[in-house]
């Protein structure tokens, strides 16, 4: 009776119990001493704001900045930040190391492959500049490239697709997936890190939209809500399990426009200049410039 | 002319503007008086945060834990946060019975409902590491099981589903809402808590999914994003005021597949081990093994 | 060799290439030495929360608020609230001064702008309520008008959309425009705040809604997730660029109901008590009355 | 080996023996199952801090407010200041309960016993408002009454003493007891609650005043840093222990001055207008108009 | 009855009684409609810990800085600071302006002030360098200079000191108190910051510290806990009214020592070199090199 | 001119002239290239709060604890802090080195020296036992044993000084001097680390008191406010330097008492069961028993 007031819980039991089960799932993956840890999606989520921030000073950044103080600022910022996700690299790195009981100095690979990122960096802000600029002369709605930057969906997710896209070709395949789930939480937009997108691409409104790891998109290319970029079907092995990492998304050439609601899959191309209409579901290629739209057989 | 500077926003009149409005709309529900308490999203969004601590604590509890001490930190959270619970659904039990002008001890009921609940904690546990295990067999592009954990929005949002669902089941309805909905806000994925869902649910990228109140879904079930589970209408008593609770959703049996963007609507029954492809429309039951796609329409 | 380890990042070089490509940015927009501030999304996201909380002290408000002191909290912080947004509001007059070379008191002008604002207040709150109504009215899981209010994503949106929408009009369109897209990020729901929108709307589920600059919706309507209410084609001058503000988007007269995933573009007319059913893709106006469904074309 | 990396710190075993030692120490107390809590010092820390903010808006409340919210302001302090106190009032109503095996309604009696404090809140103001002149008028180095608000340690202990000293007077010792040594770490000031001190009272420096429990001050008394009232002797009783309570510090007319340094003990009368010396070490009383220094035995 | 519940605080009285007194209090002052604001000690604290870091950044700046970033970390931060430190001045010049019913710019002034003290700041760093070599080598206790550096009260204290009397000079002499007393709470050392204060000044322990406003102390000088460095009497004019800002507190020579708990008044001179030992109580001037202990009067 | 307005604060200048002072600094000891890094003060003050809260879990822990988690609390607490504090020590143990021209594995020894330290910890909560209950019977004021473990500086200080003791022991000498600082600033009562100090010792008031390193206290001591057992004279070698670590301070010998503001200095023995009076200055040993007292020279 007091007893029941003194452990209203349980949690001997449950701890018990729910060790019981941790065990079972680790001692399955064959490490149950010791679970390796996972790069961080709250420090991840810091480190691209700060990123942005370091890349774009003056709109990302601090607050009341003056022209004679920008660099330090980008300076510091940079050193930060850098340092911070070199930490989670090396987290990612020692955690697949072992997985596949490698054995590697974590920290000085992520140093390296930080280092790469980091050279890379000037390229990430030009190619966002041009995003900038696609939704500046693609939306009739937009007042001012500094409204683009601050306001659309669409250019946050491609801040964070275009960071972890480098970290994904780099080699930081998990940190690169947890970024961009950052992006798809914080804008409904979903892509994978590792799409190849070229510059001046422009999603509006977003919502819903996917795009698929090995999908390929080329230059000035504009997208609307819900477009999917996806797989037709998941090749499996003789053993009937998956297949994993072979090209399977749509190639979308330069130029082309895709209507919300446009479903694309499969490994096909579609041609230069092309315009997709809303709503349309599209599994085979299209030469360049096909205007594709649905069958007119509504009322 | 100072006294407009005195007065910039004319504060007195807001308020008691706002208070008429206020009285108003409280008087319409006869509780002038006293407006009971609701229980508090951040308060919940926390909750269920360290539930999921207590959980899984190597992936996504404390970083660096040993070991040693994982007990006693999934002992500590537990504690802690049942305890939160508790108060959360104390409130809920209080405002129900101000509703219903019943009188209870919602602390004492709130207790009771919280230890039923924290009872089936191992089983909660047990379910998502099925879903996650579905997730990482389902999609080409999952690495690993731990990357599924942390990174996929779908097992996010089961993760506060098979949380929300218990709730609702025990009668704390309000508060498995409200998980439900910070689920919603994170992913863009809506599953009412009153849903019954199988073991092995794996939803890949899930934006705009929605699924209804009285749905039920088998085992090892599959979807995609923008697939909705919904009502093809809404009763209306003789008074022209809508029914509530009727089971107006569908019966999804185990092992189906429902593609992006597909809309089933009404209680229907989707037999087991049917496919539905992309887009498709549908509002009767079809029988077991099923393929539907859309009619083949399009240039 | 240790100046590799001295230097790891090579700061001094990103520093320097990332001042050359924000110049290069800069002087295309001719303002090089003093880019000007704009509002902070941080600041607006807590100014829209903090006057919610004015709005309905006792729901969204501080937790334990006593009847005695209501009117103290409602005060008081309407006061600094409105104090904070006519600093957001200085920044963006004076941002859109300098792109257009103008001279003007922001301060002052900000001051007047958010006066206009507050004395709008109460007709906020009494709009709120009537979608509070819609919703509990329209959703047969809904229990009680605070689960509405609390729970329900739309009409999160839409204290966000009347909010940004009275600042739209009075001329802060850059805030407005962040405080939708503050929505759209929690809820899925992309209302531009330029839309004009009656009494007792409801937005069930709402994930995948857009709603445009120039669309009009009457009373009493009600819509559901992945609606679109778009533009058709974009207007463009003899240069060939963008014509912006002109209408484009449809007119949704009083009493329509329109069903999840339609698609309604162009400035066309839905009338009067219409039922616009799912998935529908509709270009043209219909009159009062219609019922427009898919055509019945599925296996 | 690998057993000393699992378990670096005898977690097991240091919390066996932790839990021994407490038990061991709760025991002999009588109330093993069940420690009572006890009032926080970091809620009452602000708890100081609002009543302080209320008790003068423009200066330590809310930067930035004007004149027609200042009301608004003073009431939702006191509203939300006033509910927390009244809350840890009654964990130490309830403590003492228990520790005297009584029984009451703690929330009852700590909501009465805030009220009196609430209603003296007044007075208080009033009584700190002649600290403040005092202050300023007897340093030299005083440039206003505000710099004195805002910079004196002396009027910041005697913000807390005033405060302490009601809620000590009605009955919440230990509450007051831990506001005064808030105050003694914040300034090197130590005053118990329950000393009796009279308006306009400067403490000029204050590190290492000591002012004991019976105290007496009047009015416009001034002192310097280092002065210790203390007693001269412990009482015990005839098993040798100490006898709580009884007048054993010094009584301090009115108008009288004591430099740094001086310790005056027991439970003796200093006269009016007197004037006691740096350094004096003075045990028996003196009369009114007595001027005490140093025997001149210096070099 | 119930009434009592409604209102158990009676907040519309007691905000009333508060304004009534408040009002009598600021009019007493001639400024009842707009009482300038002053600076924020909260900002204070954070300015100088700022500067701290600015001087020190491999002890006192973000921990992990790399030799390469230093320099963009030291330019980032004297960049917020100082903008900071302007704000603070100018609510100080304001509330000046106000008192004395001038009319200034207040920003305007603010920054020419902050230039100067800006300038200033290696000159600080090199005064504090000194005083971190005198108590190392003062203090066998000491093991390294680094030690010094964070351990220190003494040299905490200096470094507000060297800040505030520069702030002092230049005429922000509310904020240049403010920091003096940030300094007294933390380490129980009370400097004014109109005391000069030659290099290499070491005060060990230091609780209970008192150097005057008009204190003039030479190099190398080093003191102990509880010594006072104060005035003897306090001047007044024929109206009875204190005298401010005369000449009133010592003058101590270079490599003057000072042993613990000693008290020296009034304008004096303690001569070059020497020694004034424990509880010495001194009021008239002593050549250069004299040894002063107490009498031995001691059993 | 506006110039002057792009560049306020000369930074470049200030970066620069700091760096020189810097390097200067760091070149005097011979480390120019690679400061090491110190232990952070932020984090022991931490550190000794998550101790304390370990050690007294139902007072300094987390408020609302239940008997059934109290252990589970205390596990995870001391696993997280004493991970932190093997991080500061390693830390510390690496500076050291450097100082040295050492070359160690840190983390390894910091390990191993935190691992002492554990197994120590029910000792130190045993003799905080005795503080504790010597404070409670040695004042009148105090109520209850509770009230003294919360409100009093002394016992606070004790707190620290046998966490801080027990580092410094096992030679983590700067982390405990930190820890000993933390202590000085939030009570004035500034005991080296280094002193050895017996059960059941008690402070009262404590503001001033100073205890030097070499100081050996035994048990059942009781001093107040203001007590110096301090260092006579410094030794210094042929060179004029400091020895450093020799025996300087008193030896208290057990069931001493000494009274408020006394001074005892060298390395003298006050003989057990002796009373020092209030204000005593004592340069030579006593014998037990003794009774000393400041000559009777006062008017």
């Amino acid at each position: 009776m007091t007893t029941q007031n003194q452990e209203p819980w349980r949690i001997d039991f449950l701890v018990s119990e729910l060790r019981r089960l941790r065990l079972t799932s680790l001692e399955a993956r064959q490490r149950r001493d010791h679970p390796p840890k996972l790069p961080s999606r709250k420090a991840l989520t810091q480190i691209v704001d700060d990123l942005a921030a370091a890349l774009f000073p003056n709109r990302l950044g601090q607050p009341d900045i003056s022209p004679e103080e920008v660099d330090y600022f980008v300076g510091n910022t940079l050193a930060s930040v850098l340092r911070r996700l070199s930490r989670q690299i090396a987290l990612e790195l020692q955690f697949n190391a072992e997985q596949n009981q490698q054995v590697l100095d974590a920290h000085v690979e992520a140093l390296a492959l930080t280092q790469q990122f980091a050279a890379g960096l000037p390229d990430i802000r030009a190619l966002i500049d041009t995003d900038i600029k696609a939704a500046f002369e693609g939306d009739p709605a937009a007042r001012s490239i500094d409204e683009v930057l601050v306001c659309y969906p669409g250019v946050n997710a491609m801040m964070h697709q275009r960071i972890a896209h480098r970290l994904y070709r780099f080699g930081a395949h998990l940190s690169a997936r947890m970024i961009a789930e950052i992006a798809h939480s914080a804008t409904g937009i979903d892509i994978h890190p590792g799409a190849e997108i070229g510059e001046s691409f422009f999603i509006d409104h977003g919502t819903g939209v996917v795009i698929g790891e090995t999908a390929v998109i080329g230059r000035r290319v504009r997208i609307y809500q819900a477009v999917t970029l996806g797989a037709k079907r998941f090749d499996k092995d003789e053993q009937g399990i998956l297949v994993k990492g072979n090209a399977r998304h749509p190639i979308v050439e330069d130029d082309v426009v895709i209507y919300a609601g446009a479903t694309i899959l499969g490994r096909i191309v579609i041609g230069q200049g092309s315009v997709i209409g809303g709503n349309v579901w599209l599994t085979h290629s299209v030469p360049p410039g096909s205007q594709v739209t649905q069958a007119h057989v509504r009322s």
